[in-house]
């Protein structure tokens, strides 16, 4: 096998066998191959496309590329839930305890925010002494003591994603359903899981914005993970403007917990026990999603599952008090108010340029090698179909720095498109895919 | 600008400035755009392709990249030839002494050859004592001194052509017409020419060999010639079988010196004489083409093309007696028949395999790095449309390795397409493009 034959047939549009993939990931992970023919090969692929096959044989040479942790000591179900991505999306750090405190295993790997989208392990580490740089067995330990494990991607988890996802954020090759699912799929399936649930975001905050492409990309990974011998469903949920109230890291930890008591938004109330409910029938728990929700209510209102959070934060090195006292939480010096510049009703939002805002403000990524300020955040007191009055507070930037202050408070009041009547509502969850 | 916006452009089908190419070009000349980013943008620029403003902003940067050679110590106008390549073309060491003799200067830098194609300088070389890598201002003084001088790429020209070929070479991404023009181009163009003949071959023995594209290649060379201020016009010639008698390195360079003599097949004379009338009259010597083949004609008649080599071999080195005793260029030491299996008429070739016959012979390359023998060639006895015998010489093969003599004599065998009826003739020369 040549490579400059591989090349050769992605490019005139060929299909891969299995030992094409194979002999690409594996060659390319161990150096064989050089950068610049994997490269050519990215960009042949971002054009012409993977078929199913060569997407689910990319999947399991990545995920083979590494270690798969194994939990055969934990007698339950292990389920986990992955979201695409977008702005104020919490609900990993609500649905994990309460999936947990259901009684089962949720052995959760995230990854970091970039560009406009927040990650689940900066949130993590907004909260005090919070280690998510766990060894692998450091964590298989801490899922099996309390069900839930939370941390970010290890050298051992599929190393050829990583070189992977490298060369094509240096190749204008990210953006490509098969790829996207091969890079996901492969860290997601070495939890060692045995169900999947995945938050597939769309709409104008979310990675995919057009409702289709978000489709097809559900479809994909639901058929590639169901393929791999897992339970898998995808929702199709709303991403036209933020999830709850917050956005930001500290901010949203708060948030959280709040609905853990009990309190919060409706909306990430909603599409938190939408998810666990998933999680809980996918895993077998319950005998029906209706089941799951009921449960998943329960859980909360028991306060079952704040206290599964207490005790992970605490095993993951934490300061737990932050559960009961809020304000031991990273706070941000200085407040500043975003008003509305006209009268009517919010039809729309930028949702995406919300999260640059809060990356221009040092609250998120623009690069990878970019520092995060946890206590920078944005509170959004309007939602689409409100009615604001000209001058009436949109949106509270909570900051330290001024530097960029302006160019985020024009970017976030640009960020909100109005109209004289009150427009429809979109619905928070648009389709279940593999239901 | 930014190498990843200008990936993501053309990966989008966008279409780059001249400053975006120029960025391009000395970017990776200079070696501050890593190969793993080029790679994947000729990935994409051979999947979309190249408009021809980009095409000849890539060659005029490509050319501009290195040294243009000038003559303008030589009060002449300057011409050139260049074929895109075939099995048995040695029109060059024809036309050069002819062209030169006509009050013309060719200062001709050629490549060699590769696959199933030869190469002008391999050629040369066969010659005892020819030198091809002379430096520039030597290539200068016999370039005055004789009208013609013959001589191989050097470090100084075009080298960002020779950095991106061997990155195309690697990738796949060699045949696409805007980058083979722009290759081709910018090392023509560095020659330092008033006016470019092209030989553009189509058939089975061509690089292009459908017609349709060599059309284009053809259309997109001459518009690029043109807008750098050249006169340019294409000739597109048949390659579905040998041109001449003979293929190899000795042999062409003795078969060329016959049609110098007045003799030699009628095929290759008849183009030669037809690619030197266009030199002359792009070049400003004669008024009409019809009055360049007839000046070519009376060059051959007189001798004085003749002369001309000679002295042209002689001042670049080589044995000069070659002209008048062909027995002292390399010559195989044995000789072994191919012979036809049916009766009937031949009504096409499979020429490329000629080609590659011959490199596996060692009388030609493989690879880059192969060495090849000059004495090993192929004498055809017969063209498309003669008749034959079952039983009858089809090809005379010279050897000196029997090693892969029956591999490729079968190859040589196999390559002879035959018929019950006579067929119609391919015209040498099919069509003129911007005559």
């Amino acid at each position: 096998m040549r490579v400059v034959d591989l090349i050769r047939k992605k490019r005139d549009s060929g299909e891969h066998s299995r030992e094409e993939i194979a002999y690409l990931v594996a060659g390319y992970t161990k150096g064989e191959i050089p950068d610049y023919q994997m490269a050519a090969w990215l960009m042949a692929v971002w054009i012409r496309g993977l078929t199913r096959a060569e997407t689910i044989a990319l999947t399991e040479m990545m995920l083979y590329s590494g270690e798969i942790v194994d939990h055969f000591d934990i007698p339950v179900k292990k389920v986990d839930k992955h979201s695409t991505g977008g702005v104020g999306d919490k609900t990993s750090l609500i649905l994990a305890p309460i999936v947990a405190a259901g009684g089962l295993a949720v052995p959760m790997i995230s990854g970091r925010g970039l560009g406009h989208t927040g990650g689940t392990l900066d949130k993590l580490e907004a909260i005090p002494g919070f280690n998510t740089a766990l060894s692998l067995s450091d964590f298989r330990r801490i899922v099996k003591e309390c069900g839930l494990g939370l941390i970010g991607q290890t050298s051992e988890i599929a190393p050829a994603d990583k070189k992977i996802y490298a060369l094509r954020d240096a190749t204008s090759t990210v953006e490509n359903i098969g790829l996207i699912c091969a890079s996901i799929m492969s860290k997601k399936l070495a939890e060692g899981i045995d169900a999947l649930v995945l938050d597939v975001k769309t709409g104008s905050g979310a990675f995919m914005a057009e409702q289709e492409d978000a489709v097809r990309l559900a479809e994909i990974m639901v058929d590639t993970t169901r393929r791999m011998g897992k339970k898998c469903v995808a929702l199709l949920t709303d991403m036209d403007q933020p999830l709850g109230r917050m956005a930001g890291h500290s901010n949203e930890v708060i948030e959280a917990i709040e609905v853990l008591k009990g309190h919060g938004p409706e909306d990430l109330r909603e599409l938190s026990i939408e998810l666990s409910a998933w999680m809980f029938y996918l895993g077998e728990r319950t005998t029906s999603v209706e089941e799951g929700r009921r449960l998943a209510e329960d859980l909360i209102a028991s306060g079952e599952a704040l206290g599964r959070l207490r005790r992970c934060i605490r095993l993951q090195g934490g300061d737990a008090r932050i559960v009961d006292d809020p304000s031991l939480m990273p706070t941000a010096k200085h407040h500043a108010d975003v008003v509305s510049p006209h009268s009517g009703y919010i039809s729309a939002t930028h949702c995406r340029d919300f999260g640059i805002a809060l990356a221009i403000l040092e609250g998120g990524r623009s690069k990878k090698e970019d520092v995060i300020d946890p206590a920078v955040g944005l509170e959004f007191h309007k939602r689409i179909g409100d009615r604001v009055a000209a001058g009436e507070k949109l949106v509270t930037i909570q900051y330290n720095s001024e530097t960029r202050l302006a160019e985020a408070s024009k970017l976030i009041e640009d960020s909100f498109v109005f109209a004289d009547h009150q427009p429809l509502m979109p619905p928070l969850i648009r389709q279940v895919i593999g239901g």
